[in-house]
């Protein structure tokens, strides 16, 4: 007598874009899960189903009949109101959602709901289903905000499929959550916005000047995806204005400083900073970094030479910068190493770059 | 009957740290000067002398007899006396200098002057004579501000060493100069500090959050050699100032906007910002850039692997960010390349980490 084997895992997809997609195809492909799927375009729901994406479509969530759980990763707009059709038609299923701030829709939303907010760290440059990927959560953060009423049961059924689409489920308050976000990811957004319109403004129709690498890597995000980036603006707004809030005192408190040449304090805010930033590089790394440059010369190559010969001691490059070119030719190079191993670095990287 | 030679190139350095001393090593082996050298600290003058990075010392700078170039690289407190000092001593010389800023010195020292202010875009992590190097300038920028009046022979002179040492000379005004350098470093650096004080005030106490790239590329230059940043700050007074007055009023304006929830003009905004950091990519990279996005595989030495294979298919990569892990090893990263080779480059990619 063999036991019955369990059945699969049903999932249900509100919103097939890029992510849903990725979810639907991770979810196939690693958790053998019957997905079933809606889109607001009739357009891109039959391109998901027609590449495999979908087992079966339904033409509005409120026809869902059977899920475990649902997966809503529609436009903000549309979130409240779709978590609420879900909720309504589905009485067993856990909902959860994949947007990049949880405080209003959870407060929204209520105690009583079964809906959990998620909020995966992943992503592309490109969107829509069709670049769509199974391995687009692999290895990465999967925000989970369960407020204190979740059903554990359902909590734990969402917690195994996160883990299952291969990310790392983390569990967070959603409160806490959008903050980290306005701190660590928001307002940064709307600083290097703020730096690429100052930096316009200086050269006025000349060239950007040479200068090291801080500029071009302050501004790597700068007017990234403009409806998705407005969208989380507005949704993180209460952090997001504390956020700002805090950034217009301090830099009003630097302008001071600089006002009145006071040097000493300068140096001093300067040294307090030196300190908090290697807080943080100490605890992303595991221990301590140290900064190892180097010129780089002219020669195809050159970097991966480094990369490897690094790896190949041992040496993990835990951050790295090129300056002033940023075309991996030629310029300076900044590597950031574990602190006792910056000097066998700085030896290998002579040896290279000889 | 042969030519005489002609005579070496006479070289004075005065302050012989990590710059002075990589200024004199470079002119001893690419030009063959011949180098004096002076340092407020005679241990530093010694330790020179006795590492052979120069040919001769002197006890102070009235007492230089002879030069053509003298280049004076004390720190900023100490600048103007010492070039005073050495226009004074040697009424044939062109003198220059190293730092960061240029207006207020150029302007102190008047017309009549023979000084032309310099300032190369090259430094290391670490400080003193003993991590001189001859290469530290090759390939860099090296900006140089001669005012109308300057002789041009003098002129002449200094543009010619400097591009012996293998750096670029690059003429700019005084004031240009210290706005761009406001714009496009010293702005930046004051946000960078500004947001890591942000950060640590959002953890209190608490881990980091996982995020995409961007708190960490912003803060990469936070808390940089603080005296040395803090007379810079101090120095570029007037342009620093209009620069954070200008970042002030951008963030209070974006304060509104997120207060008002206006979702359509922060979106605006961002294609706005869009626009204009897609001119700076593409004048940086000489043509339009577009970002291309994977997930890295837990394997050593795939980003090495990944940059070699593009290479080999001549597709540059100019600019690069590993998110969210910054250890190299996992985790995602987009590379920016150029857009007619985006396509080809996607497909590279995803045969490099399959």
């Amino acid at each position: 007598v063999t036991e019955p084997a369990a059945p699969p895992l049903r999932l249900a997809v509100l919103g097939v874009g890029l992510i849903g997609g990725s979810v639907a195809l991770a979810a196939h492909e690693r958790l053998g899960a019957h997905v079933t799927g809606w889109d607001v375009d009739p357009e891109a729901l039959a391109e998901a189903f027609a590449l495999g994406v979908l087992d079966a479509v339904v033409s509005a969530p409120e026809e869902l009949t059977a899920a475990d759980i649902v997966v809503v990763a529609v436009p903000v707009p549309a979130l409240e109101s779709t978590v609420r059709a879900a909720c309504a038609a589905l009485p067993e299923a856990v909902i959860t959602d994949v947007g990049s701030t949880k405080h209003a829709l959870v407060e929204a939303l209520g105690d009583a709901s079964r809906f959990i907010g998620g909020h995966p760290l992943a992503g592309a440059e490109v969107a829509g289903v069709a670049h769509a990927r199974a391995d687009l959560f692999a290895g990465s953060t999967w925000y989970l905000t369960p407020r204190d009423g979740a059903e554990g049961v359902l909590y734990e059924r969402l917690h195994r499929f996160v883990a299952g689409l291969g990310a790392v489920p983390t569990a967070i308050g959603h409160a806490e959550h959008d903050e980290l976000m306005a701190a660590f990811s928001h307002l940064p957004h709307l600083v290097a916005n703020a730096l690429v319109a100052e930096g316009t403004l200086a050269v006025q129709g000349g060239g950007i000047p040479a200068t090291g690498p801080s500029f071009r890597d302050m501004t790597r995000v700068a007017g990234a995806n403009p409806p998705l980036w407005a969208g989380i603006y507005a949704a993180n707004r209460s952090a997001l204005l504390a956020g700002l809030d805090g950034m217009l005192a301090r830099l009003g408190a630097v302008r001071e400083l600089v006002a009145d040449g006071d040097v000493a304090a300068l140096e001093s805010w300067q040294r307090e900073v030196a300190v908090q930033r290697a807080a943080f590089d100490a605890e992303r790394a595991g221990g301590p970094l140290r900064e190892v440059r180097a010129v780089v010369p002219n020669r195809p190559g050159v970097v991966a030479d480094l990369a490897r010969t690094l790896a190949r001691a041992g040496i993990n490059i835990h951050d790295m910068s090129l300056s002033p070119a940023a075309d991996w030719r030629t310029g300076e190079i900044g590597v950031w190493v574990a602190e006792d191993q910056a000097d066998r670095a700085r030896d290998l990287i002579a040896e290279v770059v000889r």
